[in-house]
């Protein structure tokens, strides 16, 4: 593990002067001495980012993997999460002797800002009112949560990350942090993701946020301050959603049209089907974990994700470095299966690093799984990853072991 | 048009004996002298259907098409709908000298009962009660809804249907004509549709279905009473089954990532993006015009539609009859473009077909539009609708004009 920075007070109460403060459990403050400007236009500061270690930093702070999480995602990437008291979300890949080997990298991963595991989000006081954010939480966008984790990265004494990696919106960041900071990233590994929101995807996520706001307990945002709790709504946002995250054929293979009794249908409204109440325990769990609040920004964030737009429309321009290719190794997956982050999205992003002659290999792995396969046992999946990471570390010079 | 029935009376009070009545604009009153029964159990009569029909029925009364609706449709198929004021729903298909003509054919369409546009639904006074049926309504299904259309083709003097013709909850109603009553139907045509309703499907009907029942307003189903209105909830529905309405090409080509206005992103929960203004209009729009109850009886009456489920799961059974195959022709399109109603559920009712060596024709046409395909500008689809529908006109010796 690493050990905090000399500058830092675990107290969590005397955050003075210029420099971060880490706070127990793993939460640092940053932007103290200078708030981080937001792509919004205003800025945020201080503010606190929650994460999670695994591993050791080397010597030369060369073996660190940054894991970026998805939507719903956290830092409880390899270890039993706080809450539900479930297996991290991706100890599938991330752990010792795993394709993301905790044995040989030091992997990090920060909650985003605008979540709610820890990190600033619109449930936390705003100290400008002594009142909870809600909705005067400003606005952030997937460049907000990277340059969060920038300032992260800085606080921990690490010049260059060993490798980004991520799923879906984890993947947008990875994409994030390789345009916005080539010379921070040695390798970058997008997951089942795209350069941009697609108007599908922009179009569910709004489904999504009306379903929270038609909730009369989201009271325009201010339901803690009431009280109150969106929860409904958030469940029909997140019911919604989860269908967006399975194929059809794999909604078919796991519940087909399988009743939850094995008697007949009732003719009533009651969950007759399997589907019906795996969507429903999806819905309610998830309230339990996750603020509505935070649901609307982190979505919002990922509608906004538009790489391409803020170079000139080029996507290739958007991995230009001094007139030349990125020098970024990258890795793309998709999953065959996946509707939501289709392979066509990934291979736009293999043509625009290939139109600049930049290092990249990209499959895509033949799963009925769908978007979630990501997060689930994918072997073949798994053996790209062991294999691109452990190639561009043994490219990098790093030890087998720390 | 037709001459009412000797037996029935205009004034809509005096409801004896054992005949139906027919209410002022087209409304039938059925099932007065036997209540109907269901295939939940219970029975229902009397109830009224709301039907529209065009052109003029011929002496023999061989001419009459009966068109079927789909989840949201109703009875006004080429004539302005009385609500929306907006043209009828297909009238692209159905009028004089179109696919569907009039010119020759008599066409009828009735709204489904558990509707809202007239047919007998949960909105409904409960003659037991004295109050709104609400959710005291039986649970009805495809099944019911053509057995109540049946008893409308009684009241009307047809014994044989010419043809039998809808899209997507509609085609399920002609797959039910045809399998419940081969003898009363000499032409279906079901147009993206399935045999079956997918886990997907239910999933997707399954929140719309819990975003009404979250709203509180929907007051469990006496709204009514209660003189509320689940508008919210049934806006949330009908946004998130709108998008499964469209492809992700047609809402890329259609809204891609445009804003609103020619400005940049507003950092904040308007509607941004095109997409997200259009979905929150289908939403708002919807509710004008439907009733909240109805859209949970109707969605359940699709998820139950199973056609093989009562023929001992295999649905070459169902297109048997006394041990040959169905004499009914058949025409099933689809549209490469729906992923609610794949291509693959078209050609599983065509296999069954064949397995019968029943007279089968097939089409998928290429379109990016998605399952609304079948109610909007598709030539190919038009012409392959004339060439059946006409062609079979031919061989069952039909006159070319009335």
């Amino acid at each position: 593990m690493i050990t905090p920075p000399a500058y830092t007070d675990s107290s969590g109460t005397d955050n003075t002067g210029t420099s971060p403060l880490v706070l127990p459990g793993k939460r640092m403050v940053l932007g103290a001495d200078r708030p981080m400007p937001l792509d919004g236009g205003g800025q945020l500061g201080p503010f606190t980012v929650a994460y999670q270690t695994y591993g050791t930093l080397n010597a030369d702070k060369s073996n660190a993997i940054l894991v970026c999480h998805a939507l719903t995602g956290d830092q409880y990437v390899a270890d039993r999460h706080p809450i539900t008291g479930k297996p991290g979300w991706w100890e599938m890949l991330v752990g010792p002797g795993k394709p993301v080997d905790t044995d040989r990298f030091f992997v990090i991963c920060s909650n985003v800002i605008g979540g709610c595991m820890g990190s600033t989000g619109p449930h936390d006081v705003n100290p400008a009112t002594g009142q909870p954010y809600a909705i005067d939480f400003p606005v952030i966008t997937i460049g907000d949560m990277v340059r969060a984790q920038t300032l992260l990265i800085d606080a921990l004494g690490i010049d260059q990350l060993f490798c980004v990696i991520g799923g879906s919106m984890g993947g947008m960041q990875v994409l994030q942090w390789a345009v916005a900071h080539p010379e921070r990233v040695f390798a970058a590994v997008p997951i089942a993701t795209a350069a941009r929101h697609s108007a599908q995807n922009i179009a569910f996520h709004e489904v999504g946020r009306q379903a929270i706001m038609a909730d009369p307990d989201w009271r325009d945002g201010a339901y803690q301050r009431a009280d109150t709790n969106p929860a409904r709504g958030l469940a029909v946002a997140r019911m919604a959603a989860h269908i967006t995250y399975l194929s059809e054929a794999a909604l078919h293979r796991k519940f087909g049209r399988n009743l939850q009794s094995r008697q007949a249908i009732t003719f009533g409204f009651d969950a007759d089907f399997q589907v019906e109440s795996y969507l429903r325990y999806q819905g309610a769990s998830f309230v339990d974990r996750f603020d509505a609040n935070s649901y609307l920004y982190i979505t919002r964030a990922m509608d906004y994700f538009d790489l391409a737009a803020e170079h000139g429309g080029q996507l290739a321009q958007a991995f230009r470095v001094n007139g030349r290719g990125t020098p970024v190794r990258f890795c793309l997956a998709s999953f065959s299966s996946d509707w939501l982050f289709p392979t066509s999205e990934s291979r736009a992003v293999v043509h625009a690093l290939n139109a600049v002659a930049a290092n990249v290999s990209f499959v895509e792995i033949e799963t009925d799984k769908g978007h979630d396969a990501f997060l689930l046992d994918e072997p073949e999946f798994h053996q790209v990853m062991r294999g691109f990471i452990n190639g561009c570390a043994d490219h990098r010079g790093l030890k087998r072991r720390v």
